[in-house]
């Protein structure tokens, strides 16, 4: 992509009311603009690192052989009210049409998604089903903040399974928490497999996927040694920060600040019973479907990202999820090498190569190189007067070393 | 993808309440499911075909040098307010939050675009400048029907452009004209270039992109001669179907039904001067900005298209946007013929075709091709005690005509 058609390039400073690293840097370097609080546009180069991150998501989905949808954000009140949502969940969006009849704004799907599957399972032959969708949510939060990591408008994955035994339940599960950290590693972040309530989605023990950020609103208590972590929220027996780990007995517990990246929650029949979404056996008897939901924040695990790669000069994306591989700088004025960056663009493009093509004309080295080291792409080259036409500068973000390539041997 | 993986398969029957070819097939087919008149949710398969049809339209804009963004659904109502669409547009939706404040849902993005776009245009040398999105929009319709045709939540390509003159926005919109037929050829769908009014969004004559189809909420009349077309909403001057073409003068106007898969409109500065966006010219004069907006109905297309392309047996899709090209089918329950499918299935995919496999055991083989004829692949592949494991049937769906091909050549 040509620098020019950003059409938001980097700034020379953040906004006034960004307190966080991700809502200052990416408001600077241009991937995001605040509508209102905790409601974002994604520009050209924001909505790249979206995809990237739903990519890495999707197919890690699909390893668990799920399949994905498309939920609808609306949905009549008629479905809330089955399973009480309607009147006790504060974040619920409700909306009145010009015919008097009541809609909700999808903050999560289980309500949408129960009765959708209600038509196509009915035998035990039916099951397990697995279905996720990567679609934006609305929370009507009191208060938005931190950037993009507490939004009220923010992009979600969210599956939903559906088992006929409480076990088969269990082996998902287990698998989910393992694919779960898997992908979070694949998006360059560390997460911490955390016990937390239900919420309002289950009585039970649910699991949270924590990194560690001053940013986040969580605070929790880990155990370096073992890996023990739990949400201070349901933290009982006066575990704080300082006790002797419950689980190894061996280290004290940590106490930290922390945003939930992730979570996955054992929903028993909470949500199936009252859709009445059953199934009959292989005896002709009715019996219960166990469920479970599985959610990940994508517009929240970018705002984590920067949170956790960043420098004083700007962001420093992980390969997996720069919004370009390649950031191409051309310097000064000649015509000749001009001509040469452009056909390296061409070049590296035809190779498949994701490429940013800084092609702005009477510009700084120094602007150029400010503007590369915020937007924070992996590898930045530079031809110049300086390396002439025939080599080109690699240089990797978030190091100091440098080195020469022959532009004839190009092939990065 | 498995059979097994759609979720939502062919059923015996549309629903009742379905009245049109597109509410009728998608929704037997397992396209798309109805949460509500006007919400649907997209299956596996749906959501296959949206992405295709998205994608054509994306290179299509992109060619256009317009930058893709993703503007967000919620808008403080001061936005609103401004341009007065608060109070005069009925078929906005509006929150109240739980601070009281009030919140609108984009049903298009022009009280968002343009305070956007006013933080980097300035100066002439920031101009034209287009941006284009691919999101849901919600409208508050008091009749939404025709299965996919009138949705409140659907999806939509919406462009703005911004130009320093009259002249350099008529270039833009000249363009775009020609860009949409293309468009709309590339998805199987014989638009006709219409005159009518600007509707809400502005006062001047707008172009329609009208696909002629009984399913279709707008009356035409179009010349079959020279192909003027007008909506009969503007039609003046005792234009009626029968009356002399007044383009031609050669040929009597036709009336027909149409849907409206596209509009462009040219804005003029209706919606960028009651927000003050305006450029400084070279003298340091400040001017006024001239806009155009320009939009196709990603999911009204995709309905369209099925009220264009269907038989008595199910939906035909044009290749470009089928949900797979292949539908692989193995018949019996011979091991070596179920064996040599499986192959088949994977050399295809290898060979990065994309492929529906019904792989189901003990069902009829009459069974399968009717689930083929409603999804409507155009491509259909069949192994079976018939055919032998060295060679495999094709068929076009919508031909009668088949032939063997050699599994051993397989490359298609």
């Amino acid at each position: 992509m040509l620098f020019s058609q950003l059409i938001f390039t980097p700034e020379k400073s953040a906004p006034a009311n960004a307190t966080t690293i991700n809502h200052k840097l990416l408001t600077q370097a241009g991937f995001v603009r605040q509508v209102m609080a905790g409601v974002y546009v994604y520009t050209p180069l924001g909505l790249r690192v979206l995809r990237k991150i739903s990519d890495i998501v999707r197919k890690e989905m699909e390893g668990m052989g799920s399949s994905e949808i498309l939920m609808s954000a609306l949905s009549p009140k008629s479905n809330w009210q089955v399973t009480g949502a309607w009147d006790s969940v504060d974040v619920l969006f409700k909306l009145n049409s010009q015919t008097n009849k009541e809609y909700a704004l999808g903050f999560s799907h289980e309500e949408v998604v129960v009765p959708l599957l209600k038509e196509v399972i009915s035998s035990y032959r039916d099951l397990p089903k697995s279905v996720y969708q990567i679609q934006w949510k609305f929370r009507d939060e009191l208060r938005a903040k931190s950037g993009i990591l507490r939004g009220r408008e923010f992009l979600m994955k969210d599956m939903y399974s559906f088992h006929a035994t409480h076990e088969d339940f269990e082996d998902y599960y287990g698998k989910a928490k393992e694919v779960y950290l898997k992908t979070f590693e694949r998006l360059g972040l560390d997460a911490k497999v955390t016990e937390a309530s239900g919420g309002s989605f289950s009585e039970k023990i649910s699991y949270e996927f924590m990194v560690l950020t001053d940013a986040g609103e969580d605070d929790i208590l880990y155990c370096p040694d073992c890996g023990y972590c739990v949400n201070t929220e349901i933290a009982t027996q006066g575990l704080t920060e300082g006790s002797e780990c419950p689980k190894c007995k061996k280290t004290k517990m940590v106490g930290a600040k922390a945003s939930e990246a992730g979570n996955i929650f054992d929903l028993g029949t909470a949500k199936s019973a009252p859709f009445g979404l059953t199934y009959v056996d292989g005896k002709n008897a009715e019996r219960e479907i166990y469920m479970g939901c599985y959610g990940i924040g994508i517009s929240r695990a970018m705002g984590i990202i920067v949170e956790k790669h960043a420098d004083d000069k700007g962001i420093v994306w992980p390969e997996n999820v720069a919004p370009f591989q390649y950031h191409l700088i051309a310097l000064g004025e000649d015509e000749a090498i001009l001509k040469k960056a452009s056909e390296v663009y061409e070049k590296l493009i035809g190779q498949g190569k994701e490429v940013l093509f800084d092609e702005r004309r009477n510009l700084s080295a120094g602007a150029k190189f400010a503007a590369a080291d915020l937007i924070g792409c992996p590898n930045r080259l530079v031809i110049s007067p300086k390396t002439g036409i025939e080599q080109i500068e690699l240089k990797k973000r978030g190091s100091n070393d440098s080195r020469l390539i022959e532009i004839n041997r190009l092939s990065l």
